[in-house]
């Protein structure tokens, strides 16, 4: 391919290093597959963070992943001996709550949400105020039967004005079959989903993501969601509002080019660093493409800026 | 809406009745919605089937259901009373059956398929000689744990050729993650969804249909199934050639506008006949729509036309 000023920049040295670090006074970093791979913690985590609070720099944590909340996410850090505080973390359970507080201006102690996904959403609602339903209620557990479910016995509860859909590992035709009955409620009840990822990468594998179990729901109800998580500007926007961030100076740090390197380039965030850790390739990083743009950055691991620079 | 010599013809009398009867020989029915409502027989339903079979016409009777098999459909009509043999029933599990055998070729004793769905297709497979894997298999029932789900520890079975997906009411995060994990080999195994309905009636509801769990596991592969069931033409193909039809003397009967009467007009069948006992309205059998063809007769119940010829 024709080299021109657009392509990547494979950070390879302690200089290219030195003028990346430089150029943005703010990280926003996609959690796995860039900090740690599942359970395991990847190479120098640790010290590019510390290196980069020590520098001044604020570090922001973007993750999809809405099956854990904030607080929860913290813990997962504090696990890996790494200390953030809440605040700076942002999952898109988190931003579907503050998209049903602040967007669609529901009222918390009136407005309750249906839930179909994990405690990562109902956490978050209920910090804001908000009643859920559904969600990871043992009811839902047991086999469906339209004569006994208790969610259609004395039925649909009517102040549900929302339904939120995430990845829920507990999936089953029980709550696929009660969040179908809030959302024929076209008229009153919105429809959000945290997040359009396909897939999700783990030991190996290639898992089914929260956007297979949205597109379900949206497939059987014959509605379209509102995305909240990357590369969705819900997302971007309640984290550049509760950080009160300068775009032009705040970089993007991910290992997907259509989710992460999308969410830097469409927020017109100063830059973008794609990681080789996670699920791409070089040569994706480097080809032109009408589904992803490419990164302005871009590396085989975080850690290795850390390397180059001591 | 003005006249014109296309628009359905509603039957409501003895004349109407006969000339309809008069046009056709064979009668390709719908069955819920239709005949009965889940486990309600509709009225006269019996009756009017044995007019027909006495007044020479053929009865062939087919479903998008395809969590039964053709035996269990008949044990289902003998409940009702009602004699049916085996050959006469055509369900969407075994159209897709046929779909693997004939138009793809794989071979019996030889190449196997993965199931996402009932035994209404696992038992239909196995008729033809198919050994299948997953689909009711009681250890897809446990939570998935990509460590130790049997599945994946010994790698993925290399003769499996193809994936059915249909309808399954232990739909499950097991389950959605190893039919992933058999779609993911796009060169070697095929995709199959057994029917592409969105939704189904149950008493009084609208539960989540086969074509929200195949349009889940679509979305995770990116991959695009065939369709085997109504309004697909395999699935009248493999009705026509069993049977030896001559479509311009078959008329469909059904109760959905785009499955039923589409599978009707697309199939260049002699004519459609709509039931409103199932889901549809008055107002839409007679509405013009690019979303679904209009009927060539409706009426109230199919049983009507007993009781209207006697």
């Amino acid at each position: 391919m024709t080299a021109t000023v657009m392509d990547p920049i494979k950070i390879t040295n302690e200089e290219l290093s030195e003028e990346f670090l430089n150029k943005y006074d703010t990280f926003l970093f996609d959690c796995d597959g860039v900090l740690w791979l599942g359970t395991h913690l990847l190479p120098h985590t640790k010290e590019i963070l510390s290196q980069l609070t020590e520098m001044g720099k604020q570090c922001v944590f973007v993750t999809n992943n809405s099956t854990k909340s904030r607080a929860a996410y913290t813990k997962k850090f504090a696990g890996f001996g790494i200390t953030v505080t809440e605040d700076q973390i942002f999952t898109s359970g988190y931003a579907s709550a503050v998209y049903v507080r602040d967007f669609l201006k529901l009222q918390p102690g009136k407005d309750k949400i249906w839930i179909f996904g994990e405690s990562g959403i109902s956490e978050e609602l209920s910090l804001m105020g908000f009643e859920s339903l559904g969600g990871t209620d043992p009811r839902l557990d047991t086999p469906f039967n339209a004569s006994t479910s208790p969610f259609l016995a004395n039925g649909l509860d009517e102040n549900v004005k929302c339904v939120i859909a995430g990845l829920d590992n507990k999936i089953n035709y029980h709550r696929l079959a009660i969040t179908l009955q809030y959302l024929q409620k076209k008229d009153t009840v919105h429809f959000v989903g945290t997040n359009v990822d396909s897939t999700f990468p783990q030991k190996g594998f290639t898992f089914p993501g929260a956007g297979s179990m949205v597109e379900s729901i949206a497939f059987s109800s014959g509605r379209r969601p509102s995305y909240c998580g990357k590369p969705n500007m819900n997302m971007l926007n309640t984290i550049i509002s509760a950080k009160k961030l300068d775009r032009s100076k705040c970089c993007m740090v991910g290992d997907r080019l259509n989710t992460d390197m999308r969410f830097g380039v469409e927020g017109k965030l100063g830059g973008t660093l794609l990681v080789l850790s996670g699920i791409e390739t070089e040569e994706r990083a480097l080809e032109a493409s009408d589904e992803h743009p490419n990164p302005k950055y871009y590396i085989e691991k975080l850690g290795d800026i850390y390397e180059y620079t001591h």
